[in-house]
């Protein structure tokens, strides 16, 4: 089992500072949101390697749950204890880490007020098969202020046949935790009988599912990348008629972005599954970045390697979003 | 991306008068409600281009939840902006914008007070195909109220095999809105697997579902413009022994709104897909003048144009209903 | 009886526009509000005949609960119907009027949407004589909602014994009310066992009074027009070492202003007792203006004389605010 | 009035790491509390330029409401302007900044997320002479968490006839603050007939009150600097014969640290009226340094002279609480 | 009916002490609970046989509700009578005891503060047969709380087209149990139509499901003893890769436990069905304990047979975990 490190006695945050010009164009977006979730998008946006710059990569490790533990971790043996993720995250600089109820219960004392925390409020596991899933609610809104979260996750299912019931959960959930001064950040992942598998991140669709988790009162909207493919046969006529650039993957971001209230929202991107060339990885990053993408949330590229690997794979991708390198 | 101007200073709102003699006729029809919701139902007929006509000329951007942000607004890609509808409205004399959450939260603070707000609080997507669609609901009364509506709007689909559930959420809705003095608006878009395509907008179906609207407690009625067809076997029956007269698109209006409570509910009508031909919708507008309707709900034919088009797209219009022009 | 004249056919509000800058400036100081109440505050700022200055006049009719029916409108009987004063506020154009509930339940639907509305929600009577009054709470945040009011009203009476219980039901109320959109307005009038009837008014007194309703949370202030006098020893040091001007009633009112936040809220002065020369008024409105205050509450010198000499008087003291005359 | 002026586009928060030892030592005394709690108590010890120290100089600006507007601020009128005092904890590298609802949400959203906000939840003016005081509750903790802040300040006077009603009103308090993931900062000010001005601060009293502040379930407990005066004679005979030292004000503020839970709760002392001579305070922080005490609360002696020698003030506290300077 | 004897006036626990350090050790892993959560997994941890060494012996008796009582009991009729069950528990020295509310109610009084007690507070009947099991929830947190238990238990099926509700069920009574000090015991039995029965205890799926209930928040979990099976093929190529040892019991029962967040949560090992051979069971129990697991609980194989064989075998079972015998 993995050994965990006491903390070193490293220097703790520099002295306090204004919001860079950045930041605060980005909470003024949020205008009607009350001074307690702008606070907290604010903790999500100043934390870490990208601090002011308006861009963000992510920790989440809800792959345990999703698609269980040995698939998850077998590969890098040290990812079964909760702390581990805490430990990268921190040691990262990355801006926040993300994790259902029992990964934040297991580590968030000893880490209290080290990084911001996203309580994934809902979850989907792959022992059932199913063409329309519904992830389960495992958390509460009340669970992210004990625990000291600075957002709630949510998990929703465009073009699920249970979409609707997702699309309620999550307004009570948004409601709640509005009023609580946290932020939103929502999951927005095309899946059902409706879509076929290329469908679920087409071009079309991606944009949309983004669109849809705005609408829904999300501060942070989080898709996987697009392909060019376009699903829908109406959509499809939109594009041509319009000619809206979707050839490379940064006109897509670019796209995804404008639907997301013509940038006035965080969209940030999936990692998806473990690549073999990190410089995949990284072209991702640029094509987010020369995009107008928001960010990375990177999971399995990250926990799915030996620490020291994951520290500077993380690294070179935050400093492709804050301009350190091309 | 669109480029939002700050507010020109122009004039404000004229000296406060009585509402007209037509405003509180209207009004005396909602006996039942209490000051507040008399009051928001007023703020409608009294403000914009149309004030104390009696006619409405409502401005609603739903569509990029409807039918996907591509299809809506990338023919204008201003509209991707939340802040661009509101520009419109207030630009335009509209008398309401309607929208989802996401689209009021993101720009209601910047025009608090510029404009009467009905927030749309469910909402469908097409990523999921079913014949008997229920949209998810996605808002809430307590949001209208911290968001500064004047009403909440909702969507029923007479005809779904979910109707009743859509009636039921419709129910426990509207109570509470008329509690707290808001107006409820509803969008009665007649669907599902009992109906021809043809009969959705047949003239027998659309006077059910919009009797079914106001016996359901709704202020204003949205229904879509109705055609000759006469759907249900029963009913043509009943229309061919009181020869109803139904063969022009006025008479179709008058049998509407006759419907409606004997004319004593808002009834207004909703302008459909993009039109080629501008002088097609001001020939609707005035069919919909003289068969009394209320006036017009139109959004597609409003943002899918240049601004500068739409206003004056939309002032023909309100001239029109104002009989300003024929 | 009075005769109530039915509302004439007048012109209705003219086309809408946005805010004007004043209004916008005004309305950034509430940054932790909630669009709602954002709505309802512009919706102050933008009625009647000062629409857009950023000031107010507002018509205040609790005297028959404060004083008595008789001392209140025996002389002009015309106020005993509580419609009359309804359209005093109306005809003379000004920003809202305010009423315990039953004065606001017998004619606010007649008058929906005619005239912003301020419930207020709690009220003190005389027939009972107490050194450290404590008004009864007679109206709820709910009541306003289903009366269609913009704001709630109440009052504070800073230097009573039962200071500490007026506070709290306050707090308790203006939560609600920011929860619900509303603005919240509060009548600061220093009294009770501690001070001096001099002390009351003294203009140490009022700009610890009004700031003290600014720190609990009102977004309107309304204190009564302070005089020279200084009522506390310590506070007196502070007026000479600081040589804070307090000799003209302009620099007076200057200096409340200041207290309440640097200018940051809204500042309204009552009229107080009905004055013998109506010029005493207008230049206590010329200093009002002059030393930077925001209006108005003006009840007996409205009320206590024919409706026409009313509307004439108010009107003139809206040309002075407005700067249409010196 | 003050002008603000806007950010400077200054460089944000240094990449984030680990507490440092001793903030882990602090946290790990308040076991019993949730993460939530744990991670804003880590927020106040991890910001500003005492980060990390495990020292705490924290900007409190109530006395606008405690004493009244001019006394506190027309000797530095900048500090009318609720913006100047986040300015001024924000420049000077404060821990946090205190203040009552009002001040709070006044400029709470222009500043989100740069300073660590403490919610003075209850607050007493001196409009009424009272022998046995009791603040008024002024604020709720659903209004910390809408407004972001870290903790819920309250006072209680031991020693008033009212105590056991404000014990009661910080028990309610404290109880949903800490299940929200709140901290919980007590103002503990011996007041009230039963003890001689003298005996407000003696030793055995100031100790006493820290003690009823931390039995009380506070994380965080005010004191003033206490004397040498002994108040109760049974209290006297312990002193003497455990001959417990309290000559010099180390040994004092060592004593009340001990008193505390034997210094397992944080005691910060509060600064006291303006002081003439500078170097008093300083000698002042240098005792509370070595005598074991966390820091300090200043007021007065902050916001009491123009910025940039408040700024020069702290940062000289600052340097002795860390060590850069003797 | 069997004949309840007495209690015998055996020794009770010895005087109290400081818990051991593997005590510690574990309680410190639950490190987001409260005292009161901690203090009930003490209780579990510090009573009976094995107290103080971190293993776990359960009797857990809902045998009748879930399969029926003749098949449960008729075997050895003194398990019939609730009584019968607290007295083995409590004679064979378990840490505790676990059934459904009615056998806890009709016993608990008799013997309260013997032995710890679980409120199984889901249960499944075999009386109708479904694909897709769901448990109903028969017994709630208050039930707990008053029938003085340390700790809930909670049945969930992963696996199951259900798996949603009653993670959702689990949530919300999670949620209130800790709130309450209370301790989580999740029994996590995969089952339904998407898995195999063969998959029902295949390792990779009781990996997972242990997984899943450590992520829904339990602090002790329960699985079943798994096979070399392995059920998904995308989770064979994991094990494939990484060459996870599962080829015996005990390498199995490490990977469940590393599975809980590396053996950061109590995972114990249910016993099935009546053995015919004890020395299965005691080798399973060898297992358990070689890879670290923490305990069984055994129900069937204890009170299927007569008490004092009960008591022998049991006994057997606590030194093999307690390293009394090999």
């Amino acid at each position: 089992m993995a050994v965990i490190q006491t903390a070193p006695s490293v220097q703790p945050q520099a002295p306090s500072a204004h919001s860079t010009h950045r930041v605060r164009e980005i909470l003024s977006w949020y205008e009607s949101d009350n001074p307690g979730t702008k606070t907290n998008i604010a903790r999500l946006l100043n934390h870490g390697h990208l601090a002011g710059t308006g861009k963000l990569v992510i920790l989440p490790v809800d792959q345990g749950f999703e698609h269980g533990p040995a698939r998850s971790f077998a590969v890098n043996p040290a990812g079964y204890d909760p702390n581990y993720h805490f430990e990268v995250a921190i040691q990262a600089g990355c801006n926040a880490y993300a994790a259902p109820l029992g990964f934040i219960e297991a580590a968030a004392a000893r880490h209290a007020g080290e990084i911001p925390l996203i309580l994934k409020m809902n979850n989907h596991d792959v022992l059932h098969d199913e063409k329309d899933p519904i992830p389960a609610v495992t958390a509460s809104v009340k669970d992210a202020l004990r625990l000291g979260c600075v957002a709630i996750g949510f998990t929703i299912y465009p073009g699920s046949a249970h979409a609707q019931t997702m699309y309620g959960q999550l307004r009570a959930a948004a409601e709640e935790a509005k009023q609580s001064g946290l932020a939103v950040v929502v999951w927005s992942y095309p899946r059902g009988s409706s879509l076929s598998k290329e469908g679920e991140t087409g071009i079309d669709v991606a944009a949309y599912a983004a669109h849809i988790a705005a609408e829904l009162g999300a501060h942070i909207v989080k898709v996987k990348l697009p392909s060019p493919h376009i699903e829908q046969a109406e959509a499809q006529k939109a594009y041509t008629k319009a000619a809206v650039p979707i050839g490379t993957l940064a006109e897509r971001v670019r796209h995804v972005v404008q639907s997301t209230f013509d940038g006035r929202r965080i969209v940030i991107f999936s990692g998806g599954a473990k690549k073999d060339n990190d410089e995949d990885v990284f072209d991702e990053a640029r094509a987010i970045r020369d995009g107008g993408g928001f960010g990375s949330i990177i999971g399995r590229n990250s926990f799915q390697r030996p620490k020291e690997h994951a520290l500077k794979f993380l690294d070179t991708i935050m400093r492709i979003y804050g301009g350190e390198m091309q």
